[in-house]
């Protein structure tokens, strides 16, 4: 399986899904005999998406399998010859066809909050990698933040299930949404293929396609249905159908010629395909008139044969007030036909759903317990790119920096080391950057430490101090076995619990505190004043 | 290179990229014995997006190469096995494994504005592709009409550069928003795979890391140039670079040591792998005191032998007001020194454009030639996702429609044709839709016909008649060669061409009327009042 999974990632990732100025630059290094230099860059994002103030990182699987991966075939390079000056020196091409990632090493965040990872290796190469590896990380973080706050709105209760394939950017967009939603806290996906290839829980029942589909003349070619947990005899499940579909109109005032006998019908098609997991979506026709009525008969003659329907969907209207609804008539149709377990169906939504709606549909009282969310988690609509960057901080052992004259753009100069600092309460108080060749600061010790922004110094002490880098690769070489999806979606929630409530609000959070070491900001000054070696 | 092509797409798109309720209606479908009913499904978007008032198709292709290829693996039915209940019948399965799509007729509009697609076929089949589908024609067709809204704004002239690979919504995102981009009106795009796989013209240069990467303390291995088209004696490049540095701080009355050296001698780096190709980025330090400076004495020292340079670029502050003083200095500059060729040198911008900057950018007297977008063309911010939907039309050769409380999601019933009326002078002045078995509407004569939202109908005379959907893949076979890229982007601009300018204004647009036939009006009418058969 890993194997066929490497085969995926690398048809999809090719060295070449790059910007063609990686490939001039990788020239103009090579002829200035610069290719080999020891350069380290690093990934980050200067805000936190939505508005908010944290970020769960992501992507760093995918970040890895290419990497370990990278060769440009000939093909690649032919191509690259083709867009490249005629005369270029065909020794050129030959360093290219050479190139793997052997002598790169990854230090990076583990999947969780705030980041700021590096990568090291030969100028050229790091340099060409800079564009897929943006590409593999900041969709992911992007999508898995999303789905965190997602999750934080919803409480730790509702089932959320992304179901946003058919409106991702791409193919690829809507698998990376399914894998990255599922880490940052969803339940399941809709999308198989997420399911076949990283495991993702998968779920779906039936669309408004399948119930219109229907007529009510239809005939089933195998009406019978045996009961759940017994050798009795089967049972027409139409005709027990109609039966109860009487009673239950009968019951909540209704007409029997009502209810729709195409969508009947589709209800009972779908039941007997899945007896065990019969669940009806109510609202192509009319929810009260119609789906409602027509999905008791059918699981009450479900429930006579020892099976228990797994749920109701609606996907249009007021989903919260509808949902009340229908949990009233569950309780009272369920204690007039002596099935308790009605009552207890889940109800699942879907429409649309956003931030706001979400907050609506979670709130206190609510019957909705499954909830849907397809284009607000996968196309992040409000702010639909992260903005990471990947800056050159060092090359041949000496800091880089880039001075332009928008501030927002300068870079921190170095190879850096970066360290969480935690209170006494286990709580996280700050992160702090420091240059790679400092001593790493001790837990219980005073230090004075730059907080980015302020004009002054402050003093922290910390009760735990936890570096935050891990060594992923190291000249090529697989460091640490990387976890798996489900230890990553456990290790964000750990990571976003011990995060304080304040920076965890979703409009207007406090910001999160990252400092300079004294070194590092001296560096900076020092750099800003007199311009780079 | 077309069956290397497919190979790519199928490995993207495979039959399980697709929501797992299709596979569970799938075994409804067949359980019912309907899995080989004739059904009609219709792909359309029910709003313009943007705002906007047109929308231009794309995806086709893909859609093609993704049913020619759509086969299930045993890998794909066995996973599929494990998530649908453990007792189905095996037989199922065994369909499963046989399908494949030669029972399937695809209708479609070739690349171009508001469409009506038809998708026919077996009922179980037709219903799996419904995801894949939307998934490949909906972020195709946003981007295509984003990329068609940015080069509306931007008038003919300008060259625009897609270049948001990096920020992109996965990988695939990017390939998929880089060759729809192009096919929408762009000139170029970043991104090298979409060069290599798909034929867009790809474009780049240099970054910043490049320039901050020399400290200027470096030494080329080979600083000898030849002249561009003589057998004249090399010139040592970097030593002809420092002596005109020498005149241009003079004439621009600058220190000669204000310039950096080490962005002078990545300009040089530069020059000496490009000499034909050499574009100065000027904004890793200064504009004005550095990077403007240094480009002019390495451009000048070029254009010593007989080298133009091809560009300058811009990534941070004012562009506009940047690039009309750096206008006014290259024609002063290039009067003092006799190079006239200087004063025509492009200026290429960029920094996270929009369509206001991009507005502001394309004003009567700007002095940018070349714009590259990135994020804004990708992700569509404004609108991140199509809604484009997969509606059931028809099953068995009866008509369906789905009804619910919300009119909005009302479907239009049948199978259907599609006709563009158009005027005298050969612009647009309406899309009728009809039920597939009506003679197709002729030109010249009036017709009744019901605009859709009106409660009145209203009577047209056509000067011209165009059917809007061809027939691409007949029971699995494709009909007519699909157009290449450029056919279709040259198509897409031609359609453009013919909407009045009421329709192509981006902000509150006429509303293009579509109509529907009398007897198809008739056909909504009947099935609203008394549900469908």
């Amino acid at each position: 399986m890993e194997m066929e999974l490497d085969g995926e990632g690398r048809m999809v990732v090719r060295p070449l899904l790059t910007d063609l100025y990686q490939a001039t630059m990788a020239l103009g290094y090579w002829r200035a005999g610069r290719a080999c230099e020891a350069a380290v860059f690093e990934l980050f994002f200067r805000h936190c998406p939505f508005g908010g103030s944290f970020a769960l990182t992501a992507g760093l699987q995918d970040c890895v399998r290419f990497l370990r991966a990278f060769r440009l075939q000939d093909a690649d390079v032919q191509f690259l010859a083709s867009v490249l000056p005629p005369d270029t020196d065909p020794a050129f091409f030959e360093h290219l066809r050479a190139l793997d990632c052997s002598g790169v090493t990854v230090r990076a965040l583990p999947e969780g909050s705030l980041a700021f990872p590096g990568v090291s290796g030969p100028l050229l190469l790091v340099q060409l990698l800079e564009t897929p590896l943006l590409c593999l990380v900041s969709y992911a973080s992007l999508v898995a933040t999303n789905a965190a706050r997602l999750r934080l709105i919803a409480g730790p209760d509702k089932k959320l299930l992304e179901m946003g394939l058919r409106r991702a950017q791409g193919p690829d967009g809507g698998f990376t949404a399914s894998i990255y939603s599922y880490l940052g806290g969803f339940n399941s996906s809709s999308n198989t293929l997420a399911g076949q290839l990283r495991g993702v829980p998968v779920a779906g029942t039936l669309a408004h396609s399948f119930v219109t589909s229907f007529s009510g003349s239809e005939v089933p070619p195998e009406p019978m249905l045996a009961p759940a947990s017994s050798e009795s005899p089967t049972v027409d499940l139409p005709a027990s159908v109609n039966l109860w579909l009487k009673r239950v109109c009968l019951y909540l005032g209704l007409e029997e010629q009502e209810p729709h006998p195409g969508e009947r019908a589709a209800f009972v098609a779908y039941a007997l395909a899945f007896p065990r997991a019969f669940q009806g979506l109510l609202d192509s026709y009319s929810v009260r008139r119609s789906g409602l009525p027509n999905f008791l008969a059918v699981a009450l003659a479900l429930g006579e044969l020892g099976y228990r329907a797994v749920g109701v969907r609606l996907d249009s209207g007021d989903l919260l007030q509808q949902a009340k609804e229908i949990r009233g008539i569950f309780r009272t149709v369920g204690a007039q036909f002596q099935a308790p377990w009605l009552e207890s169906v889940p109800i699942a939504v879907s429409n649309n759903i956003d931030e706001k709606e979400l907050l609506r549909l979670a709130q206190k009282g609510s019957e909705v317990n499954v909830i849907g969310i397809g284009t607000n988690v996968v196309t992040c609509p409000k702010q639909p790119s992260m903005g990471c960057v990947y800056k050159l901080v060092s090359v041949g052992g000496q800091p880089r920096i880039k001075l332009t004259e928008d501030p927002e753009k300068q870079t921190l100069p170095g190879s850096k080391a970066a360290f969480r600092f935690l209170g006494s309460d286990g709580s996280l108080l700050l992160d702090l950057l420091q240059l790679a060749e400092e001593p790493p600061p001790k837990a219980g010790q005073e230090l004075r430490v730059w907080p980015r922004g302020a004009q002054e110094p402050c003093t922290v002490k910390p009760t735990q101090v936890e570096p935050l880098l891990r060594l992923y690769l190291q000249r090529g070489q697989l460091c640490e076995p990387l976890p798996s999806l489900d230890e990553s979606r456990t290790f964000a929630q750990q990571s976003l619990s011990r995060l304080c409530p304040m920076y965890k609000q979703l409009q207007n959070p406090a910001v999160y505190p990252v400092a300079l070491s004294e070194k590092l900001r001296a560096l900076v000054d020092s750099l800003s004043a007199r311009g780079p070696l």
